[in-house]
């Protein structure tokens, strides 16, 4: 196995995040189901955008905050997804790259605009998520980049890619590739309702070894075994995985292997206010300690720190350096 | 004089901002001005945007933050301003009107895309701005709709519109006819360098009585009488304006009128995060208060309170409502 060019290659649906602030009352009023992610088409996302206040653009994307996350780290990062050469695309273009990002997906000459997801962030900094794929869609098999793969330490995935046809198989290509090069492959299970479309496929992918290392949340992982009992899907997952972290908001997370089950903390947050990207950042750092070769309690702190840090302020996406606060925190 | 139909109409130029954080390095290095506002022409836009780094987009443009800060505070608000047809451009029109302001300038059909305002926050909270006019070179004197200024109390003008030629001929026309509907105008200096561009044609439009309330920060107003002693420039503009307002940071702000100079104090700061959009926020509050006939002192602490919650945030508009703030601080 040839010397790492990344330490962590994302792949997933490239979406431009479009965030107002809302009361509870909106989302009832459109049947949306609070803290989930739901997708939409093209005139239920124009029915949204034109029903909701004032909003923010900022790229974001599960796995591209992720990447973001682990470049923010000063770790080597790089990025496969598909977006169209309009405003939005370019945006996102412009920032994932301005963040020290390797991003060399073409531009989609032809069909949907960008990908975007409507956020609507309640009083309590929770969030909302409507997402519209856009050209994310057409995100193809022949997308991934065999040499990047090959010299990525870790190639990490999102659960999300299970949604459109044709990422899926660009999953299942990276995947491939990444264990014929030796190399780790993650998943993250993104959100509960996108397990409940795909539970089984998740499980297969967990226990038939597709999976090295598996991010869920509470949610998700109850999702995934169909129980409302914390233990009770912590053991089964604990059978199915090699290694997995349970992320569980302010109690920390769980880390899950052949070795057992280990607990680790939450850093303390002084001010909650958007909690858009607290998953996608957790697991930036911990990739960055597992491709640095640290315990997995060391990697779950710099998770827990990247996670304090986007909930922070609006946006999924770290505003202030993760190798400065890791240094500043002893984990540097 | 009929009944007004709005409290405030603002005209300005219509422009979506591009926010990211910077370095003092990063200024220097690309010859900016710090605190200022420098116009550049496309090819520069994108140099400029390829070189910074990850960036939020919020609609913005200065009297268009003023008109969103009097919807705010629960008056009746309407803004003229031009954008195109393109991404920007519809968020422009999405923020605006979903922020309660009446907005019917119809979209450029052709030329130059929605103007943009690259702003560069440095660790201090300043903000460096760098404006692609872009589509609101194009607003004419026929976007002045005449029924909405004669039934607006108050015509609210940006010191900016001086730039773009035709702009110009929309404001003076806007200015006539508010007067010959018995309304009052007025008029935001803008930016210090604006000032300095215009420095004749501004005193001609105060003096002449063009314009009835002045807005200025003490930069601009020491740029207007080319003096660097407060105190010689405020006395000057006492000779030669019906009422002016001239903003100090955290010293607060002068209330000028032939009656003398009146001193107001600004709110107390939790953290300073971005101060764009101070001056264009405190107008807000000082014209929502004449619109409603309050003393002057009184305006002028509306205007402090609504300056205070938009330097909290990263953005020029306001994250919360300023009627709710204001009646929490005994002035709703």
């Amino acid at each position: 196995m040839s010397t790492a060019r990344y330490d962590v290659v994302g792949i997933g649906n490239a979406i431009v995040d479009v965030i107002a602030r809302a009361e509870e009352d909106f989302l009832l009023g459109h049947g949306m189901h609070k803290g989930g992610m739901q997708l939409i088409d093209e005139p239920r996302a124009e029915a949204i955008y034109a029903a909701m206040g004032p909003a923010v653009e900022i790229s974001g994307g599960s796995a591209a905050n992720t990447i973001v996350g682990v470049a923010s780290f000063g770790a080597r990062a790089a990025f496969v997804g598909r977006v169209k050469a309009d405003g939005l695309g370019r945006a996102f273009a412009h920032d994932i790259r301005a963040a020290g990002v390797g991003f060399t997906t073409p531009f989609a000459a032809d069909g949907p605009s960008t990908g975007r997801c409507y956020i609507l962030v309640t009083p309590d900094g929770e969030r909302t998520m409507n997402t519209y794929l856009g050209a994310a869609q057409h995100l193809a098999p022949d997308d991934v980049d065999a040499d990047l793969i090959a010299a990525s330490t870790i190639t990490y995935l999102e659960g999300y890619l299970w949604d459109p046809r044709n990422a899926k198989e660009a999953f299942r290509r990276a995947a491939a590739l990444a264990h014929a090069a030796g190399r780790s492959v993650a998943l993250s299970l993104s959100d509960a309702f996108c397990v409940d479309r795909w539970r089984d496929e998740f499980r297969e992918l967990v226990r038939g070894g597709t999976v090295d290392v598996l991010f869920a949340n509470e949610a998700e992982l109850k999702s995934l075994y169909q129980t409302a009992d914390f233990a009770t899907a912590a053991a089964a997952l604990r059978e199915e995985a090699r290694l997995a972290v349970v992320t569980r908001s302010e109690r920390g997370c769980v880390v899950i292997n052949s070795g057992g089950l280990e607990a680790v903390e939450a850093f303390p947050v002084e001010r909650l206010v958007d909690t858009t990207g607290a998953g996608d950042l957790f697991a930036a750092g911990f990739l960055v300690g597992l491709a640095r070769g640290a315990a997995h309690a060391t990697a779950a702190r710099l998770g827990a720190l990247a996670a304090a840090e986007v909930i922070g302020h609006l946006g999924a996406r770290p505003e202030t350096s993760l190798k400065a606060l890791a240094a500043q925190h002893g984990l540097g």
